[in-house]
């Protein structure tokens, strides 16, 4: 029911437009009374969004389950991946949602609401992750907005070619940047007043880098340059 | 006259709450006619928001100002501060109103449009900046977004205080987060097929890094081992 709703919805968004389409309008291409819309959707906006409420608590299971995950960062990247998941899944409709969100001033409202509940939703994670680490709650959201921002752009990128190419990848790819950056700075090694140097690969380094892979060290001014040449030396895999 | 409306406008929000509040008690509280609300505000929500605007031209004219600075993330931080400064000229303004958001979901949805068109302003003058380098459009929304996220986590957090405190300390420790993570990671230094190796401190780093400054390098794998130590010398001021 909730899908011949959001279905029937969708088409006529598509016919005559958001705004010209009633809830009435809905259901009786529905075939099914005004209530039944209103026990699946709160509002109109949100039959046209059908599949975030699932996927936000997809995401959340996904960070329960990842509580003891080595890296915090790669597990809110991995989380953001169901997000293109879900539109990848079905890329006709989601080109097709762009379209009608670019030109609906209340659609690209929902959207950035729903954009900030996944926000939050992995700002959580790593707040509870980096709790009592000093900044962990601002590092926390820092983090969790450039996630989003990444994920975004690869996904609008896709959105705006149609539906074309390797969603999955594109989206790995735009994460990488927030990796870099980020792999390095988590309060655990540049928030604490590091007396040495702390040395970070972009993903776990114990077998050091990979062909091409970026390696990021943080060191604060004082560090013995020993101890800095000695992380470096075993970051690069030199000899 | 505009300041005389939002000034009547937000009385009323806060003594008969926003919804029940109409654009007809306003300009009666006012002394004026209707149309002249509608002179200065498309809506009751942009009168909750006077300064946005002025705030948003102010923005756009410091980073054309910018464009040829020689650290953009540094100049986008310094841009985002001009959103904190608006706020903390009014400390006792800024709190009430943000008490009413929290309680009135229309005015948080207008708010995260609000923020939303900071980060494309912000986005907008790195993407300038960094057209033409490798993902240099991607980089420039993650920083965008990183650093509003670090701006607001502050500017919160001056809120929920009550508007005690320096509140442009906090936002730059704030910033400092973003600085740190990305001040390296700029397209030019991260993104491109780097042979040798980068370094780049969290600020310019001509005289070697302050005290407690944090720096960042970063390095392809296949950096040759002396030309890394060479730059990590240089960067922690070591003999």
């Amino acid at each position: 029911m909730r899908e011949v709703l959001a279905g029937a919805a969708f088409q006529l968004f598509l016919e005559r437009g958001f705004e010209q389409t009633t809830v009435d309008d809905i259901v009786a291409r529905a075939g099914v009374g005004r209530r039944s819309f209103f026990r699946y959707f709160p509002s109109k906006e949100d039959a046209v969004f059908p599949d975030h409420e699932r996927c936000l608590a997809d995401m959340t299971a996904f960070l329960e389950a990842g509580a003891g995950d080595p890296d915090p960062v790669g597990t809110v990247c991995d989380a953001a991946r169901l997000v293109m998941r879900m539109y990848a899944a079905k890329p006709e409709f989601s080109v097709q949602r762009y379209r009608l969100t670019r030109e609906v001033p209340g659609l690209r409202t929902y959207e950035l609401s729903v954009v900030r509940r996944y926000e939050r939703t992995l700002a959580g994670y790593l707040r509870g992750r980096w709790a009592g680490a000093p900044d962990g709650a601002l590092r926390a959201e820092v983090v969790a907005a450039a996630v989003v921002a990444a994920h975004n752009n690869a996904l609008r990128s896709w959105l705006r070619s149609g539906g074309d190419g390797d969603a999955d990848a594109a989206v790995e790819h735009a994460l990488g940047t927030v990796r870099e950056a980020w792999a390095g700075g988590t309060p655990s090694v540049a928030a604490e007043p590091v007396t040495g140097a702390e040395l970070a690969a972009s993903r776990a380094h114990e077998d050091g880098p990979a062909e091409g892979e970026v390696i990021v060290m943080v060191a604060r001014k004082g560090a013995p340059l020993w101890r800095v040449v000695q992380q470096v030396e075993a970051a690069l895999g030199a000899d």
